[in-house]
């Protein structure tokens, strides 16, 4: 379930023709596009209604960063993904208060806990476009590096006047591939506390096994709140801060859903590159993709064997390796699936119809021509630079040099004012890299650092000599590894920390071994992001003019064009449904007769003792689905997300809550890079097993009828 | 599907009553016992045939050594699966000659190409009861050392007598944890030939991806042939040599199967611990199946971490890396197995009522009572033991010094008789101790050895001092790693291969420091021999009475016992039928149409252009299954069989050939345990399957004649 959250990619679609748009992630302004569609499909509010972002549904629905979620309650309750609140329920646990396998229910507002440290809810207020403001002083005659400083200083500005606001915070992202600049403008909830979250047993029953697979019987869902001052604006936590009224909040689905069931989802899908060239999805596959997968299990294998039979290495590693592991579990994925649909030469196809329509005439050829064949170029030259750039970026496993890298560009940053510091190293960067350099202290070893350092120099040392920084290796030679280990002081957090903030001075004076290293590598690192910024300013010009070819052959053959994801708002559509292969067929819906069939009482099919109890006695009260004749746990659809879905809001054609989006099949990640229709299924966990279980198995009637939901229990 | 061949352990069944016999591996002569039930399932012939192993259908059923196979023409064809001929087919590939990717069909007889050294097909002769001669001069007198080695004299005579008749090999097995012995007397045909094996992507598609799942599309099948001289007597490979004419030979049912069909496999499933005790079953699940998983995923990680980015030592341990991985899947699987079906508690149940039933009557208590403490006691022994020995085994990761020590010993043992010497000493064993020998230099580099020997040495060393072997380790401690693998000759094939007889005071006067290390070990090791025989001296006095009591209270409660697989011929039967489980359905075959999905013309599912095209062109002949209007692929079964009946002969009721055994499910491992009816599945190629590939792509009309079969093409 982590991967929608996290590196996943799931989507799913229907089959793709020329005259109905009925895959993609579209933004809230295009249901006017979609709109008959949609309303074709199921959809019974009007179109309209889903363009309005201060209006039910869209009001209602929040981001989490990184995780989606939505409001549920007029007091600001928050539902999302088990895995979205994971953290906080895991800061809030301690010795003998176990909540993290217990689960954890506030009885009343008093008790509801602060989250865990950099907690945020964001509420869309608005998403305008700024592509004007962005493109200021952008001309063709600027070279790729200026170009690339100038989208920078552009977009810095943007952000800054509107984060003048108190409490907003802001991001503009490029969409078609730079062809257009939307500015997103969020308010910041910052006191964030944690209400309820269900036992381990039931938000992450059967983790790892289960991840990624259907038939699933997990009850990934949990809730927040939004927390204010009194007087209604946003502020850290207080004790007499009081829950934040929301313009607009979900109303729960009595009935639930069913088979062929019109569902949306409404969140913040993070990352799809469907509109990349044929090229670049060769080279992806062909090379990227492959290097990067046999990195990541050369280097699971390296974290294993470092640690092996060492318990506490294990532990402070395990969640580096999960994330390897689930990484490589994803491209695995992606490469699987990109042979199964033939996606080369889909994708081939397809852009040889594109390029065949520029050609056919002599405007859009000279419209589209030149940036098409720049595009080609830089895509070549893009490849050779990131295969080089994934070894390179070996020596990151190194958290002590990448600590020090960090601190030392902070220190130069900061001899520029505010606004001409480099993205991530602005003033309002300032917490999130508090959080990183502080977190190291949890998953950090020095033997095993070691380790895997030298595995990733063994590599690195193969480079060809341009590719590598003499300098670095200089300074390293003269320090050796066993000093290098030895002498530094920056494993110590509060060292470390004590560093941001110093001046370069004295850095360039310091001689911890790390820093040594962080100052020597200092000048290849600003030489080669130059060299970067510069291929990525000439690419924006090309792919914003390709992309711009592209929508309006697609427009000429009757097909809209989405955006490809990147953490903004987009709606979705689907159905529900199961999916058929031959010998094998998935039927849309589990049950709880299922979930008892997997319990084991181990591991991670340990459902509690109450939910085995209530199930063995079919005491499921009004949470029945007729058509089933028991309850629901999860059910899949075809609505089309990726990571930063986890905790989308799943809604029925009434725009009413029915369940919460928190997962794919390993079947479907391809569609990060082409929606296939046959593959892809989304999953859910269905509202009625969240009433259920708040009802029945943890007496969550306060949440419930703040919810207008009447328990069944007299809890 | 290497699994029903190797590690795997695949069983299936339907529910267990009281009153029937519906699991069970049989052995020929208990058809007696199950006759009825077989009937009442399906079964058309008269039972009693199936005693017989000179008539058909047993008389067709031939082993391997570690497959199982079977004549299907009157001309000694024999099909089996692609896996258990792929050594035969690497055998005889060469540059420019690649059998193994293209497949291989020998036009005539005299195409038909000399299997792998060492390949042999047995024909069963006989099975006798030789409990009396096992158990010659042992009686409750002996300690369990004294015990053993009288087992072991008996044991190594009636083979020896046995095998003083031509051409024969013969094997003792206890059944019943030695409760019963019975000899098999095999006709040994050495003059074995590849006939015709399909392409790689028909034989192996879907490869480690599909191994142990279900969709399944694998053409898992392939065909040798016996020769003989002649004289019709058995001889070595010869140009003259003529087709071996078995007594009988399967006929091929030119109707296939549908669902719910009656089918029975026979063939020499290998290992199965259903008997074991509930207090083995909790050991085995909660410390040792554990522990070795530990180790093998240690030294799966060790594999990939020495020989990371080095594309010959990856090439040179694939296989060992392989077969790791695939018990570690194996393990993996027994532990959720266990898990899920609650094995630990099943077990302790039925173990309750068979110890209730004994201590409920004096004459019983007399009998068993003393075993079953006895058992008890030798359990707990046995697994201290068996703990420590998993570390301790972890030198034999050293290759040339597990040479080293079997040379050694090999030395020493030829100082006595053939009779005296230990049991895979003697000269019948020559053969198998060369060909182990020479195998080591297609998968051993110095470099990558060493660092797999320390990273064992690691472990070792952390055991108590008692568990080590202080000559070992001060020997090593003087040679030191560098020198030990600088100043071998061991590592030259020829070399090591010399050693073979040489006498052991030429090994005491060596210089080679592999050899010093297994002189020094051979002490130690012979007195933890004496040490290990004596436990299973006295483990299988008092577990020949503990089964004998079980055997008594299941005919008691009316269940006829069948014994653990272990090696020798056996019959079940079931019935073709999917599974279906909350969420999912499998159906119960796979078609051709679902291999053309799975097709991606690269890797593990690129199946031959011919079969692409035939299917696309819906070119089935008279294959199709009419149930399902298409041809099928493989089907699933509720046949209970494990590891070792790859290859098996799959005959429906009336004793006619419909397809191959090949492989389980993961779900389905833990079987060898206790068999669960809902869990496990076994996968069979469907005969239309071949015969379609037979006729339609590859043009083996000659051999379908052979078989009785008119092909569809003019090939």
């Amino acid at each position: 379930m982590k991967c929608l959250a996290q590196a996943t990619a799931i989507a799913l679609l229907w089959t793709v023709t020329a005259t109905t748009a009925d895959e993609g992630m579209w933004m809230p302004g295009q249901t006017a596009e979609v709109g008959a569609a949609m309303r074709a499909d199921g959809l019974q509010i009007d179109p309209a209604q889903l363009r309005r972002l201060d209006a039910d549904p869209l009001n209602a629905i929040v981001s989490l960063g990184g995780c989606s979620a939505s409001f549920v309650s007029p007091q600001g309750l928050v539902a999302t993904n088990h895995h979205c609140v994971f953290g906080s329920i895991q800061y809030n646990s301690r010795e003998g208060q176990d909540y993290l396998t217990n689960g954890f229910l506030a009885k009343s507002l008093g008790e509801e806990l602060p989250a865990a440290p950099g907690s945020r809810i964001y509420v869309i207020e608005d998403m305008r476009d700024v592509t004007a403001g962005m493109l200021k002083g952008v001309s063709d005659k600027l070279n790729g590096f200026a170009r690339n400083e100038r989208l920078d200083t552009n977009r810095k500005a943007l952000i800054a006047a509107c984060e003048k606001q108190p409490n907003r915070r802001c991001d503009v992202g490029a969409y078609y591939g730079g062809a257009s600049y939307y500015l997103q403008q969020k308010l910041e909830i910052q006191d964030v506390r944690l209400v309820y979250a269900p036992a381990l047993g039931i938000g992450n029953f059967g983790g790892e096994t289960d991840n990624w697979t259907w038939p699933r019987h997990t009850g990934d869902f949990g809730f927040y709140r939004a927390y204010v001052a009194r007087d209604g604006s946003s502020r850290h936590y207080a004790r007499d801060n009081v829950p934040y009224r929301p313009k607009s909040w979900l109303r729960i689905a009595p009935e639930g859903v069913q088979e062929g069931d019109f569902v949306m989802v409404a969140g913040f899908p993070a990352t799809t590159n469907r509109l990349r060239t044929a090229g670049e999805v060769r080279f992806n596959f062909a090379h990227f993709e492959p290097l990067l997968q046999h990195l990541l299990s050369d280097y699971a294998a390296q974290i294993k064997q470092a640690t092996a039979g060492n318990r506490d290495a294990q532990i402070r590693y395990a969640a580096i390796l999960q994330g390897v592991e689930n990484y490589e579990k994803k491209l695995a994925g992606d490469l699987a699936g990109a042979d199964a649909i033939g996606l080369t030469a889909r994708k081939a196809n397809e852009e040889k119809a594109y390029r065949d329509w520029v050609a056919d005439d002599s405007a859009r050829q000279a419209r589209y021509g030149a940036a098409i064949r720049e595009l080609d170029a830089m895509v070549a030259e893009n490849s050779r630079a990131s295969l080089e750039g994934l070894r390179q970026a070996l020596l990151g496993r190194a958290q002590i040099l990448s600590s020090a890298r960090t601190l030392y560009r902070w220190a130069k940053e900061h001899e520029k004012p505010d606004e001409d510091r480099e993205s991530g190293f602005q003033d309002r960067n300032r917490n999130k890299t508090v959080d990183q350099l502080t977190q190291i202290e949890r998953r950090y070893l020095p033997d095993i650092d070691r380790k895997l350092f030298e595995a990733a120099l063994d590599v690195y040392r193969r480079l060809d000599a341009k590719d590598r920084n003499t300098a670095f290796e200089t300074a390293l030679d003269q320090i050796g590894l066993d000093r290098l280990y030895a002498d530094t002081k920056l494993a110590d957090t509060a060292t470390r920390l004590g560093w941001l903030g110093k001046p370069a001075t004295a850095f360039e004076a310091s001689d911890d071994p790390f820093i040594k290293l962080a100052v020597a590598l200092y000048p290849g690192d600003i030489a080669a992001e130059g060299v970067k910024k510069d291929r990525a300013g000439r690419t924006q010009a090309a792919r914003a003019t390709y992309v711009q070819g592209l929508r309006a052959y697609r427009q000429a053959i009757g097909r809209p064009v989405y955006p490809d994801a990147n953490g903004s708002l987009r709606i979705t559509w689907g159905k529900v449904t199961g999916r058929t292969r031959d010998g094998q067929i998935w039927t849309p819906f589990t049950t709880a007769e299922g979930l008892l069939a997997k319990h084991t009482g181990k591991g991670e099919f340990d459902a509690p003792d109450a939910a085995v109890a209530a199930i063995r006695a079919k005491d499921y009260g009004p949470y029945v689905a007729p058509a089933l004749g028991t309850l629901p746990v999860d059910f899949m659809s075809t609505v089309d997300i990726t990571n930063g879905n986890s905790g989308s809001a799943t809604l029925n054609g009434r725009g009413e809550f029915v369940g919460l989006a928190f997962d794919g099949t390993l079947e479907g990640v391809i569609s990060d890079w082409a929606p296939d229709a046959d593959r892809n299924r989304s999953i859910h966990v269905d509202s009625r097993f969240m009433l259920w279980t708040m009802d029945k198995i943890d007496g969550a009637g306060r949440l419930l009828k703040e919810m207008g939901v009447r328990p069944a229990s007299r809890s």
